[in-house]
C-alpha cells in the first residue's frame, strides 16, 4: 500500500520527513512511500542516510514549499506546484492509500477539500487528535478546528466519524462518545451542545454508545473513547491544555531553581519527569487524522520530528488499510447528523 | 461599610463562612458583617469561637438553605426564607454596601438579576475569575458561565466590566485586554470572535488597551490584565485548566511512587510542589466577581475554606469601597458594545 509523505513546510522538513519515511518502511513490510518535494534536495537527504528511491521509495518532484504562516486558500490556489498540492492530486487520482503532512494545517485543509473532496453527506470535515488519559489508552478528540460555527448536526456526523476512527485504528469495539460540555446534564450549554445532545440521544444506530456530557476537569479520566467539540473550543481546548502544563511545569522548575534541596530532589526526579512528559507527547500519538474526506490524509505536527513522521506514516496507512473514510462513508449514507434542520 | 455573608450552602458551611467572617473582621477596622443563615446555628457556631454578635457583627435570620444541586430558578422562587435569598434582598435594599456567597452559582447568579437587577445597558453579566500567571500578580478571565450564547456586543461589554475591574480592583491602570481565540491574526476564529474583534478595535476610549486575541497556550504568560470569552469557552476553559493540572500531577506522583529513587526526589520536593499547588489554588485569590449588576456580589467556591471565605469578604469590600458597579455603569452609559446591531 501507498502513502504519500509531504516532505515540506514544516519545522524539521525536509530531514524528519525523510528520516521518518526510511524508519517506516523499515517496520512496515506492506509499505510503499512516494516522497514530495523538490527532487535535489530530497536525493541530497536521502543520501546522508545511505539510501535512494527504489520499489518501495519513490520521489514526487515538486518545487514549491507552502510555508506554516501563507494565507491557505490562497497557497492552495497559488502554488500548483507545491510538495502538499501535489501530494493531494496525487492522492485525489487514486495513486495512493493515504498521505501525511506536517505542513500549513489550514492549507491541508482546504487542499484536501479541494482536491479530494468530502464524503458525500459530510457537511464539515473534522481534524482529530489521540490525547492522553490516566487510565487506558487514550482517546480522540475532535474537532480541533477543521470547522468553526458548527450546527448541531455537525457534532452528530463528529461524533460518528470519531466513533468510526476510535473502533477501526483503536480498537475500541462500541466506542463511548461525549460532548465536551460545561456541565454533565442534559440541559447543560448552549443552545449548540443542547442540541447535539438530544439529537445524539435519539440515535439508534448501535455503532457509538452516546454517554452524555463531559467537563473539561474530567477528560483525562479514560472511560472514554470519543469526546466531541465544536471546532473553535476544541481548538481552544487543545492550546489551553498545552498551555497549562507548559505553565504547571515551568512554575515547578522555577522552585527548583531557587533551592539546594530542591535542586537534589528534582535531579532524583528527572526519569519520572521524563516519563511524564513522554506521556504528554504528542510525537508517541502520531498525527491528527482528517475526517470526512474521501481519502485518509494525517496531518503530523509542524514541529514533528522523524519519530513523529514515522508514526504518522503507520497511522496513515492503518487508516487506509481499515478504509476508514469508506467505512464512514457507509455510516454517513444511512443519514447520521442530516443537517438539514 | 457592610458586607452580607450568605453562610449557608456549601461544602465547608457555616463553619468556613463564620471563621472567614471574623478572621475578615480582624483584618478590616471599616469592616462590618450581616451572616445570613439558621440563627441558632450561627450562633452555636460562633460560640465555638468564643464568640457573638456585636456592633460589627449581625446575624440575618433565614431558616431556608439552597442546595448546590438543586435547579436555580426553581430554588430562587421557592425558598424565599433561604440565606441566599434574604441576602440578596437585604443588599439590593441597600441594607450593606455587598454580598458573598459560596452556594449555588446558577441560584447566584439568576438571584442577584432578578433581585438586585442589572446596570442600565447591560445585556448580560459576567462572573470572572482572577488566574494565576507565571509572571506579574494574575489576570481576570471572563466570564465563566454567567452568559452562554454571547452577541458580540456581550464581549465587548465584558472587556469593559472587567478592565473597570482590573483597574479599581486589581490596580493595573490601562489594563491590557484580550480575547482568547484560535490564533493571534484578527481574521481568526468564529463569527463571534472575529466581530468582537472588529468592535473593540474600533472603540476610542482609552479606559482600556485591546491587544488582539490570546492563544491558550499563552494565557499564563502574565502580560495580560484581562482575557475575554464567552461564556460556555471560558467555562470550559477553566475546568480544562483544572483537569489537566489535576492529571499532570496525578501523572507525577504515580511515577514518583513507583519507585525508591524517585519517593527520595519527591520527598525533598514537597515543599516545591506544595508552593505550585499555592500558586494555582483559588483559595488565594478570593472569590469570583459577578459583574454587571448593580451591586457588587462575590462567589467563593463551593468548598471554600476559612481562608477563601475570609479573602472573598475583603475583595467584597473592596469591590464597593472602589463603586465598581457605580464605574461600570458609568462606562456603560457611553455606549460601549451597543447589543443594537
Amino acid at each position: 500500500m501507498r502513502v504519500i509523505v509531504d516532505a515540506m513546510g514544516s519545522d524539521h522538513a525536509p530531514e524528519a520527513q525523510v528520516e521518518g519515511a526510511l524508519r517506516a518502511l523499515d517496520s512496515h513490510q506492506s509499505l510503499t512511500i512516494l516522497l514530495a518535494g523538490p527532487k535535489g534536495c530530497l536525493e541530497a537527504e536521502l543520501r546522508k542516510h545511505g539510501a535512494g528511491t527504489g520499489d518501495r521509495l519513490g520521489i514526487l518532484d515538486a518545487p514549491q514549499v507552502i510555508a506554516p504562516e501563507e494565507e491557505p486558500v490562497q497557497a492552495i490556489r497559488s502554488k500548483k506546484e507545491s510538495s502538499m498540492v501535489r501530494s493531494l492530486r496525487e492522492l485525489g487520482r487514486g495513486e495512493a492509500a493515504a498521505a501525511v503532512s506536517a505542513g500549513n494545517t489550514g492549507a491541508l485543509l482546504a487542499g484536501s477539500l479541494f482536491i479530494c473532496g468530502r464524503i458525500r453527506g459530510v457537511r464539515r470535515p473534522a481534524l482529530a487528535t489521540v490525547m492522553p488519559t490516566l487510565a487506558g489508552d487514550g482517546m480522540l478528540f475532535l474537532d480541533l478546528g477543521a470547522s468553526v460555527d458548527s450546527r448541531a448536526g455537525d457534532l452528530v456526523q463528529h461524533a460518528v466519524m470519531g466513533a468510526v476512527y476510535a473502533r477501526e485504528v483503536m480498537n475500541r469495539q462500541v466506542p463511548r462518545v461525549a460532548l465536551l460540555n460545561v456541565g454533565e446534564e442534559r440541559q447543560k450549554g448552549n443552545s449548540l451542545l443542547r442540541e447535539a445532545h438530544e439529537l445524539l440521544s435519539e440515535r439508534e444506530d448501535g455503532d457509538l454508545e452516546f454517554v452524555g456530557n463531559v467537563e473539561g476537569r474530567d477528560l483525562f479520566q479514560g472511560d472514554l473513547d470519543v469526546v466531541v467539540a465544536d471546532g473553535f473550543v476544541g481548538n481552544v481546548t487543545l492550546k489551553v491544555i498545552e498551555g497549562t502544563a507548559r505553565a504547571l511545569m515551568d512554575m515547578i522548575r522555577s522552585e527548583i531553581d531557587g533551592n539546594l534541596r530542591h535542586q537534589l530532589g528534582g535531579a532524583l526526579l528527572r526519569p519520572a519527569f521524563r516519563s511524564v512528559y513522554r506521556r504528554m507527547d504528542y510525537t508517541e500519538y502520531g498525527g491528527a487524522p482528517l475526517l470526512g474526506l474521501r481519502e485518509a490524509v494525517i496531518k503530523c505536527h509542524g514541529s514533528s520530528n522523524a519519530r513523529a513522521v514515522q508514526n504518522g506514516i503507520g497511522q496513515a496507512l492503518f487508516m487506509a488499510q481499515r478504509q476508514v473514510p469508506q467505512i464512514i462513508g457507509s455510516h454517513l449514507d444511512r443519514g447520521a447528523g442530516d443537517t438539514s434542520e
